[in-house]
């Protein structure tokens, strides 16, 4: 067992802070991340704020993470000591159930062991994630990142990108399809990059002007201003999917109004008040929704063999460690283009004092 | 043009009464049918009461209709004189749009012209539908009925019958699959038949006990009452498939809880009054809901043709034509197994005088 710095919440305090945390030894399939880069994500605060339930205290967030390699177990196979690696929101799972074995590990019915805030299967604690130094992690759900890729900006793809790139693929968008992205934040942002690198016609729909030239140079096609009655009714009907990556509670039927017979209509931003629909909407053009959580760790890899391939990345922001806090009230605020990631590697260490 | 007897609500009156109205003539693509058998479906209920909105009177229901060819246009190839057919939901489209030219007339994006309650596009009315004594009916949306089967039973076929067989093979359901029923009435009793002859295991929803022997003997392999708690439980997310078939306003999440990863929730049953729905719910185990509204014409004729193999009808009560409105009392409380069929011939003539 080591001890390394990282950020969490304790009983005490409201804030993050520095701790030092417990990280197991190496194990026979182990791998030991120093971790270099991890994204900032909106669940993060919605975890150490317990908004969305009772955390195990000290809670440590982060779980996009990109680090090396410093130690391998005996029985490792797929990385050795100075490979480029990430790790997202699981770090293990049954392997047992169905899902578990038809490589959907992220819907494992026995419940997913997340990177942060669940229970060890051994009563030992519960699990720390990337606002650390250094992490412990099976190699089964330790991906491989593209060297030719910045780091830091494929942190968020380990969460915001699988999130978005995951349904997508499972809900049939490809080229020539007509897709609306709702909300341009950290998942909005990466569905336009995919979306279009995929060949599809991309819109952004957004209440105001000021968003169109990013949603331009993201790849996106157009973009459709909601809170233009003619634009917005002239848009009726005319797609195949929306892709719905908004977080806070919205007006989900008059955005299902855009989908033609047979759209579809995909649930990536979970707002945790239910949202009122109408059968009917549903029934007359037979639109379906669907909902879609991350991605496989092989959907993952996929998706970041598909960045390495074409250069996509995530649009970032990189703070130090000490800056996380305010950075936090920035992402309430929706003010990041597109998402923070904290320089783990060249702040994190003994001395940080985080500013609230 | 030839004047018929048919039932119907007027500006002046509330209740159905025998009126004389008119049909065009025959032509050159046209049908004309003799009307054997006319199914009561709820719509006819909602649509004479104006509890869908105003409707243009005199409001003729019916479209569930099995009749004889009695004339046909010089043009009619699919059909000659004396033939069994059908008619359901649709009697035009605008053969046009994307939809109608991918056999899905049904979801016209111009606007299905329906049998009743549709404005004719040449301004002389609007149509009128089975609870009449004949029709004349575009030979397309005609359809041939198995001649090995009860016409009578076949009726129901028409809108109850597709309004469930459309969305099961939409959605894929087939042989194995694991299908909860919702709903044991004119939709869910054919979806009960038709999923278990598609080798699908079959389990219907029932609040007691009393419905056990029916959903049995209908082709389900097990009832699930729903207000056994433990039992309830343990059918927790163990579906591919729900099927909804309830038009009132009910719990959609508890039952969609019954579902399990990748699980699709289908809506037939169109409650006018929104839903909540929690996006967590869809999220957690990519869960869909989708809608379907009855069926083309192509493949209403495919439902009728796996009617005829397997022996396939719906379980009718057969009621003379001054019974219609003490029927439509009966349906309000689900007072039928499972759907009333008008013996239109046998029945509505000159003398008919309509009990209320």
């Amino acid at each position: 067992m080591s001890q390394v710095y990282a950020l969490g919440v304790t009983e005490s305090q409201k804030h993050l802070q520095l701790i030092s945390i417990p990280r197991r030894e190496v194990g026979p399939s182990d791998v030991h991340i120093h971790v270099e880069y991890c994204g900032i994500c909106h669940s993060d605060l919605h975890h150490c704020r317990q908004e969305w339930g009772d955390t195990m205290k000290p809670s440590v967030p982060g779980h996009e993470i990109v680090g090396k390699v410093t130690q391998i177990g005996s029985l490792v196979t797929k990385f050795k000591v100075g490979d480029s690696v990430g790790v997202g929101c699981l770090v293990n799972s049954c392997r047992e159930c169905k899902p578990c074995g038809h490589s959907l590990v992220q819907y494992c019915t026995k419940g997913v062991v997340l990177t942060y805030g669940s229970p060890l299967t051994d009563g030992t604690g519960h699990t720390m994630g990337g606002y650390s130094q250094a992490m412990v992690v099976d190699e089964a759900f330790v991906l491989s990142v593209p060297t030719n890729l910045d780091p830091a900006a494929v942190a968020p793809l380990l969460c915001a990108g699988i999130t978005v790139y995951s349904p997508l693929k499972h809900y049939g968008v490809k080229a020539g399809s007509k897709i609306a992205v709702l909300g341009l934040g950290g998942l909005g942002h990466m569905a336009v990059k995919f979306a279009s690198k995929m060949g599809a016609h991309v819109t952004v729909l957004s209440r105001s002007e000021g968003k169109r030239q990013q949603a331009l140079a993201l790849g996106a096609e157009s973009v459709l201003i909601t809170t233009d009655a003619d634009a917005f009714n002239a848009a009726r009907s005319t797609f195949e999917f929306v892709l719905d990556t908004i977080g806070d509670e919205h007006d989900v039927s008059a955005y299902m109004d855009l989908l033609g017979v047979d759209g579809t209509y995909i649930m990536v931003g979970a707002s945790p008040k239910p949202f009122a629909l109408s059968a009917f909407s549903l029934i007359m053009k037979r639109i379906k929704i669907g909902g879609s959580a991350v991605g496989s760790i092989k959907e993952t890899q996929e998706m970041l063999d598909f960045c390495g391939e074409h250069g996509i990345v995530s649009d970032v922001e990189v703070v130090k460690a000490e800056y996380v806090e305010k950075a936090w009230e920035r992402v309430l605020k929706s003010d990041v283009k597109f998402r923070f990631v904290i320089d783990v590697a060249g702040s994190l260490n003994a001395d940080t004092v985080v500013q609230v």
